[in-house]
């Protein structure tokens, strides 16, 4: 299966910020051990800070890849122009955060792009994008 | 390990009731499925319709188990008894929904126990119970 | 035709409890009274204070009895689990209150589960359930 | 029994409107049945798109008549005027309504007039006429 | 001075409705009275249950007369139809209530009008019309 | 094509009224040039100030017409029954303004009619109506 | 007849400030205006910008003057207090606005005390107080 | 006096949950301290984790005890049903709680039940229960 | 002990005032009689209707006190100032109502100083400000 | 004249995207007919799913163009920095939308950019920007 | 210049209170910083608890001082009445907070006077007054 | 000190746009004045239209710089992803305004980024960056 996963603002600082919400681990390490356990998937992966690159990628991928995971970042919350473009696109998306969002600030319980994914997976540290993986593949 | 399944209220006519979102495996079926593929885990499972009998799962095996997956089905929205047992236990709780409730009504898109739970995963059909197995596992 | 006759929180109380809203007649006698109006239908009786046996019997007789009248009390106002509940089966439901839930707090005008009926009938005392019976008739 | 029945905003295109809400029956055909089978009551008919219309047959027939069923369309969720009509009069009013307004729009869900009527009767489409009748039959 | 009291939905019943609420007085009694106390100003009555001929009045007098009260009734709470319509004209209206609108139900405390009026004068019975009348004339 | 023009309360003053909003060319002036720009078109106009007289010409002229142009004026937000009226006829209904209503009060934000028209026309002046007409034009 | 004024916050400096919206006559002259108009009563005047100072003049004439006229200023939209005061007391009280609060800011249009109050008049600059006054002499 | 004493849910593991918020000692040991220190009164104890079986207590202890003090833990903030069975009956019931419910979470600070009381206590732990059970006897 | 008794606005009426709510013993005679069953505590009192000079008095006595015992009356629902105060100081304070707040207005339902009190008792008459002192006897 | 055309975000799909809502041409064969018939101004067309960017392109054209047409798509309904962008400029600009907003998602009812343009149209499918143009050529 | 400084509500307490927020430094040693600092200018202070005071000082010194720096610590939530006395007179005012409230409780995100003020400075502890003086110097 | 100026949306136009607000002077001229009046710290200067810029300025500044100067523009209102750039960072942050934003829409008066700052400052025209380089300097 084609992959990719799609991180959006401020994730880039992973492991550097707020390590007692988001944990120490660097995402790119993270990702070598991704790509190592499942060796036979295609996991593309693109950061960004801004909201309509996310988009851009969205729209690029979504008519040829198997799947799309998305942690939108604090774009999930107040982005309508994300959900359009998931909504748009055929290929199924999987939204994730590493934090359980609902312990959180109020405003982070609201997803506006929930509705145009397929599927929610929040709480689970780094390994919320492994159980997104599993998802496809289960899905299969 | 050690997990008890807790399923809510109406969640006892899955695979009769509603099928356009709830799918049409019963969940009899699916337990055994899932018994078989996580053969050296012991997966106990119970459902009620009754508010406190969740309750009172929560608390019996809320000391002693690995984990606790719970689909509290209507009562995800509107318990703060529920969540207040989940916050009162030591077991970690997984919050799963079979369908993604953010596609459906607005009072579906609250949960009042997800800040109780370690973490949610919502629309995945019944894969959504493997996927909260799974993260137990890989939690350890 | 086979009618179950559903009442929820309190009910059991009729004839003993505000009778300045309620009136002073006890269910017992006015459904002896039905039945004989009614003679010709089967019209079976069950009364709980607990949330979750409501749900139970309404899947009990839901997908073979002819009609259910559902007065549910406060839980009219409160639960989505009974509103579920009645949209998962196949016999109609038709909602009743005994007083004008209009006129009384602000909280008691809004049904929960009025969307999952099909109609609602409210403010004739005791003769709402008559006239919920005859509902059942008139649509045949 | 004197018994009036007034129709307000486009109820008069019914059967020709909207047949998957309100059927494919016009109310003239219905009010005919009505009165063969209610041969003994005199049922006075009005029906008008001016909200002061309706005021001024609520105030006309309010006091001399011994039932008024009022299907007040969609000035039910914004006349707080023909809700005042009916508090200043004797006459006990009933509020029906064709279709189950609790299954369309959040607007419809709350009446204005409700809280001035004896009691209220929706969701059983022509029927709900007919039920109305009968309450004030029932409740000589 | 040229004066239109113009009076709006139900207050045709004044004298037969709710008593406890608006005395017991008829209206016109009352517009005897004044007219003898103010011989000297020309006071034209006008009643309406019908919004839009309440406009019309509005419109009719409101660029000749030298002033004109208003008792919108029900409608004070819902007509942006009438606020624009005495925003329009020319002539001073001033908004007057015979009970205390602030003793009564939460939805009677907005006034729509207001603020195209120049004042408001609310509570003192039949004499808030009287009060209304000094207005115009104190202000000469 | 037949074209039925509707002007709800208050636009009989235009020109007359508030011309920092409405600008000081009166209807009538406009509907001549209108006509003959738009020779081989017949238009029809109406005005009321009684919300209930739109609904009536709504349901004369929504069966048989090409197209109907409604300024709804204040009605536009606060009439459901308005809505109902354009929603059970045949003919498509573009709504119109001639004041950009979003620079105004946020009362004037909301049209409770918008949703059951074609489209939506505000803030070109009496050209409104004009773009209102091409619209139809367009359309064919 | 014995009646108290009681002013409240920043209107001792009428005339002074904000002269659009307040006029320009300070509040004494206008006093001795009034005394003179209405020579055969006691006009008793008190001023504080201290709501608790408010409420002891409340208390301290509630029980024996005939009437009280209230300009509360801003402690109208806040004050709790001040309407338990009137609440508690035997004295009639009308409340007064020189402007019409209806025109400005929205917190302005909701009044915390009226309810406690016999009757309401806004809006009538200085004569405001007059008509006030009036109110009490045609109640006698 | 006959009192009964009512815990709603998770009050059970009073002493094992959330030490910080409850304390450390469990309900039994304070209820035979109670006993001791009230050894002419009958203090009779239930608790439960099932809302309706809270009702069915009430309702059982209503027409008989001398007062019944209730805990409804998380209940208290959702459960109409609950305040409805304490309206019904004539015995006399306190609100409390073990913790200051003002100073947790928002949902907290609304009790459903209070207005049905005739008093609440809450905030001074399980002393919350001694002084409830001295209301009584002072109200004797 | 030494104990500060604050009473807020219009608590200086008490017997006088709404008696229906308040009881018709003056606050005086009652601390006589608690101060005879309370001999060995010195019970200082103090009451204003100034909001500010309910901050002087907490601030004078929080430092040196063993206990305030605090009915804002009407500041209780408006007064962060006092709820400030209260958390500035050291004395544990303990909010009392003489009624139960909650049967009455909704305004009066939620409490700005409850979250800096130690605890709150609310509902038993004068016997509250007893309880709130054996609050304090209890807690030694 | 000189006029430019700006989408937002997702509007690069159209012809792909949802076409039960926007249509299946494509923006650029639609362009190239409008060029046609209106060959005699000069049509410009910036696309970005960037919310700055299309605030650049504001800015960039806003002091030069005769006038600008804008589908903000998606951040319409949320960006307060592109109503400013137009707000700082001279050229107008015209709010279309190919869909009618209202008939969709609540949240797409609200244009926090509309009170900052000339006018609004929406509705008319790709004859929206065609309207729009013309307003730019009724109104010289 | 002549600056007058005003304090509100429990900045008496300033160094005593809830040092965690507001530091351990007192006013007056900190007053003397500023005076010496700042010693061509002339820095009057005063502080109340009690809002009238406020209003009062604001009066007082609103016609005559060149600046005025307000604290009006928790009546900058609640005093519309402050907000009148500071939009009543001629002296620029600016609001200013030791803590940066926005990291506080929601309440305190509000101020009812910034609207009435210059300027507004919040967080930078006693410097916050310091940058007031500044910003009445580099205003010169 | 090194410290980094952030302009967000549209203020590029300062001198150009809507002067009545922002007053005629452009930034550069007064970036120029700051800087020698600075001469011996470091002011770094960033502006773009894009969100995501400004956040990756954030990033790249947030953990090398003494200090960052915000004026985050439109985005002050709608960023949660800026507010977690600057709350993801060790360099303190000030949000400063030139107008003072609670003079202007309701919109503009809640940051979402405030929370994050260390303090915030605003109505002062340029000279709130001249404070907020101040408060840097005071802090040391």
């Amino acid at each position: 299966m084609k992959i990719q996963l799609i991180n959006g603002p401020n994730l880039n600082l992973l492991g550097i910020r707020e390590k007692s919400i988001y944990g120490d681990s660097d995402f790119n390490t993270w990702l070598e051990q991704l790509r190592q356990q499942y060796a036979n998937h295609q996991l593309d992966y693109f950061q960004s800070n801004i909201e309509g690159e996310l988009i851009n990628k969205v729209h690029e991928t979504g008519f040829s890849y198997d799947g799309i995971i998305i942690n939108a970042g604090a774009y999930t919350h107040t982005s309508i122009a994300i959900a359009d473009a998931i909504a748009a696109i055929n290929t199924p998306v999987v939204e994730v955060h590493i934090s359980n969002v609902h312990k959180r600030e109020a405003f982070r319980h609201k997803s506006m792009i929930a509705s145009s994914c397929a599927g929610v997976i929040a709480g689970f540290g780094l390994n919320s994008y492994r159980l997104a993986l599993d998802s496809f593949i289960y899905a299969q």
